[in-house]
């Protein structure tokens, strides 16, 4: 990819680092806007908002909360004299993104299917995007060119996505594992068993646990519609296999353990 | 240790085979029983039967499934010629075991803290109990003695714990996160999302769906008292959430995040 001009990124944390970290060793000069003194390093320079970046860059990367990309969107569109080149987010949730961007078009909506367990500008990395996929909603021939090759560029393997289908299939693989897990761990942290107690499986089934909750409440609250059915069925499952385990007949029980498993063959298995 | 007698260990899987090659290292000799050809490698020979194990043994690990476990206690406590000095079970379930080896003076319930994603002789590895706690349930001092001088050979730390206490425990740590990462990947499964859209978090949470509903399905019955209010109440906080979402107040949905912050801290933090 090449930039006529500096690469914008609006948010310096994990994702929007580890976009600094990956443009700049590709020679490409990165200005940041984000308040967090910890992305200093990551990008060759900060400025103070996003009008500053908007100023400066013809290509931003919205590199924030859903929330503040909402905002974002807003703040940017409405300046029409800034002739902004490509504007890239990288929410989690597509179609409130797709509703608030309606005809802009500068704008193109995408979600790299990435991340670690740590979080913020100290645990961004170069490679976080290298062969993974990164979702783009298809908007026209051109702006999915220079969609396709900005994500190229990060590392990442681009799948054109419908939104609403982008949303639905999140919920399942992102949203709900995400509150299920949360869930899961506050209950172990009200009943307080011993951590000696607490092996290596645990550990993985938590990691997500230590995710933040400014993070994830905007997520939660956009995409209720596909989350709160699977969250229904799931809170069933758990009490249908309560109820089995007391009458005795651990029928459904089995057929979720013998599902599991092929789920794992799926979806953890070629990630070993 | 010192063993007068080779150390026998009945199932030679992933616990069972990485005593075994732990054993071996340390310069025991390992006699093992198990059906499954692919532990041949991992013992220095093979006997057809239990019986023949206790004939060669005096000390014998039961490394096999609840179920498999208690049948041996019957087994072997009846052949009190055997004259066993120790005989050690690694289920994840003590109090049916404290139960029916009742007063057996060879007998010592211990549970290592200990696994890996993997299962079977081909996941065992010598490193495997390497500074993990391993459980042991106290019975008198010589035993004690000797399950911790065993447990320490193994590279493992001892912890004596009470059994009721045990197994309330890991239905909170172990037995209750691996029922619910089964119904979420069965869930996953059944509503089947592009699999280019699950993450690395998601392969994180579903670690352990990989498990086997032969091992699993004793466990579950026989913890089940532990296991059935912690089920229905994270089914409530899961159908909570689906309400809250519905109303558009997250206030028990925030806390739970903000719990789950905190087990992460003690449980998952120490251990990256």
């Amino acid at each position: 990819m090449s930039f006529g001009v500096p690469l914008g990124i609006a948010g310096v944390g994990l994702i929007g680092g580890s976009i600094a970290l990956r443009a700049r060793e590709r020679g490409v000069e990165v200005v940041g806007f984000d308040r967090n003194d910890a992305s200093e390093p990551l990008v060759n320079r900060r400025v103070n908002s996003l009008q500053a970046l908007a100023n400066e860059c013809q290509t931003i990367v919205l590199a924030l909360p859903l929330d503040a990309t909402l905002l974002a969107i807003d703040a940017l569109r409405s300046r029409v004299h800034l002739q902004l080149k490509l504007v890239i987010d990288v929410a989690s949730v597509k179609v409130p993104i797709v509703e608030r961007a309606g005809g802009w078009k500068s704008f193109a909506p995408s979600h790299p299917i990435a991340g670690t367990e740590g979080s913020g500008p100290q645990a961004a990395r170069s490679d976080l995007f290298a062969d993974r996929v990164w979702t783009y909603v298809s908007t026209d021939a051109q702006r999915d060119e220079a969609v396709r090759s900005f994500i190229e560029t990060m590392g990442g393997r681009p799948v054109a996505i419908d939104a609403r289908e982008h949303d639905r299939a999140l919920a399942l693989t992102s949203h709900l594992p995400q509150v299920v897990v949360c869930a899961l761990a506050a209950l172990l942290r009200d009943r307080k068993p011993l951590p000696d107690l607490a092996g290596s499986g645990l550990a993985s089934t938590l990691r997500l646990a230590g995710s933040s909750w400014e993070v994830w409440e905007p997520i939660l609250k956009a995409n209720s519609a596909a989350l709160v059915p699977a969250l229904r069925e799931l809170g069933e499952h758990l009490s249908g296999v309560a109820e089995e385990l007391e009458a005795g007949t651990l029928e459904r029980t089995a057929s979720y353990f013998k599902s599991a498993r092929e789920a794992y063959d799926a979806l953890v298995k070629p990630r070993q």
